[in-house]
C-alpha cells in the first residue's frame, strides 16, 4: 500500500515536471533526462511509468483536458445562462493558463506543430465553445443576426491569442483584460448583454460568490 | 561586383533558410548547422554573415517587420477608410503567415519565450492596430460606445489566435475565416459597418482591384 502511494506520487511528480518542461521549452526541445531531474526521480523510474516522451505528453494533455473540462462543468452548473458560463469559463481558463503548468502545457502541446496530436486543450476548447454557443442560440440567448459558428470562432481565436501573447507578456492573461474583451464582444453577441456580468470571477478552485 | 552580388544572394538565402527553420522548429531548437545546410552554404559562410543565432534571428525579425509594414502601408494608401485598411491588412497578414516563411517566423519569434526580443511582428502589429483604431475613432469611424483600446486588443488577440491555430490547422488562416471574423466584429466596432467590405482581398503583392 505504501509502495502504491509512493508510485502514485512519483507519477504525479513526473506529470507536473513534464508539464513545466513542455510549457517552458516546447515538445521538441524537452528531453526525458531534464524531466526526470526536475521531478527528482531517476531516468529509470521515469521509463517505468512512461515508456516514451509521446506517452508522457499524452498524459499531460489528458490531465490538462480533465482539469479544463471540470472547470467548464463548474461554470455551466453555477451560472444562470449559457453565455454567462462562457464568460466565466474564459476568465477561469486564462487564469489557469497563468498559474497552472499542466493547463499551460496542454494549451501549448495542442498548437505545437512538432507534436500535432489533435487532442490538446485548444481542440477541446474549440469544440466546447462551439457547442455552447449553438445551445445559446437554441435558448434564445444569442443576438438574432449572429451566426453561432462565427461567434464561436472569434471567441476561440481571441482566447488562444490571449494565451499566445501571455507567453511573453502576462498582462494579456489578466482578469481585467478578459473582462474588457467581453465588454467589447457581448453587445454584438448576446440578445440581452446587460444581463451578463463581465466582472472577473475568482480563480479555479475558489468558491464563486456570484 | 560579381562577388558583392554573390554575397548578397548568400545572405538572402541564409535569412530565408533561418526563417524556415525558426518557423518550423522554434528558436531554441534551431541550430546554425541545420540553417546553413538548408541554405546550401558552409557553416563558415554563415558565420561570416551572421556571428550568432541571435543576430540571425534579429535579421529575420527585421525582414518580417519590413515586409508586414510595407503591406500595411499599401493597405492604408489603397483603402478609403481606416477600418477598411484594417480589414484588408488582417486578411493580407494572415495570407502572408500562410505562405511566407519570413513573416511566419517573425510572428513566432515574437511570442517565443525562449527568445522574447519584444521586437517581433506581434509587437509591431499590436502597436499598428492600436494607432489605427485610435485614428479611426478621431475620424468618426468607430461606433460611439466602443473603447478603441478594447477593440484593438480584441482584433490583435484574434489575429494572433488565428496564427497560432493555423500552425496545426491551415483552415484558420483562410480568407473565408478572416472575412467571417470581420462580419461578426464590424457591426459592433464600426459606426457604418455596411460601408466596409469583408470580402477577402488579393494576397500581398498582387494588384488589389477594390
Amino acid at each position: 500500500m505504501v509502495k502504491q502511494v509512493r508510485a502514485a506520487r512519483t507519477r504525479q511528480a513526473l506529470i507536473l515536471a513534464a508539464a513545466e518542461v513542455f510549457a517552458d521549452e516546447g515538445y521538441a526541445q524537452a528531453t526525458l533526462p531534464v524531466i526526470s531531474k526536475r521531478a527528482g526521480v531517476s531516468t529509470g523510474a521515469l521509463h517505468f511509468h512512461f515508456p516514451s516522451k509521446d506517452v508522457l505528453a499524452r498524459e499531460v494533455e489528458g490531465a490538462a483536458a480533465d482539469s479544463v473540462e471540470k472547470m467548464a462543468e463548474r461554470c455551466l452548473s453555477s451560472a444562470d445562462t449559457l453565455l454567462q458560463s462562457l464568460v466565466n469559463a474564459t476568465c477561469r481558463l486564462l487564469a489557469a493558463v497563468a498559474t497552472d503548468s499542466v493547463v499551460r502545457a496542454g494549451f501549448k502541446l495542442g498548437t505545437d506543430p512538432s507534436r500535432n496530436s489533435g487532442a490538446g486543450v485548444p481542440q477541446w476548447w474549440c469544440a466546447w465553445v462551439h457547442d455552447l454557443v449553438v445551445q445559446a442560440q437554441d435558448a434564445g440567448e444569442l443576438a438574432a443576426d449572429v451566426a453561432p459558428e462565427d461567434a464561436a470562432a472569434a471567441v476561440v481565436a481571441a482566447t488562444v491569442g490571449f494565451e499566445t501573447l501571455g507567453e511573453v507578456d502576462g498582462e494579456w492573461l489578466s482578469r481585467e483584460r478578459v473582462a474588457r474583451f467581453w465588454s467589447f464582444i457581448l453587445p454584438r453577441m448576446a440578445a440581452s448583454p446587460q444581463t451578463i456580468s463581465v466582472r472577473p470571477v475568482k480563480p479555479m478552485g475558489e468558491v464563486d460568490s456570484e
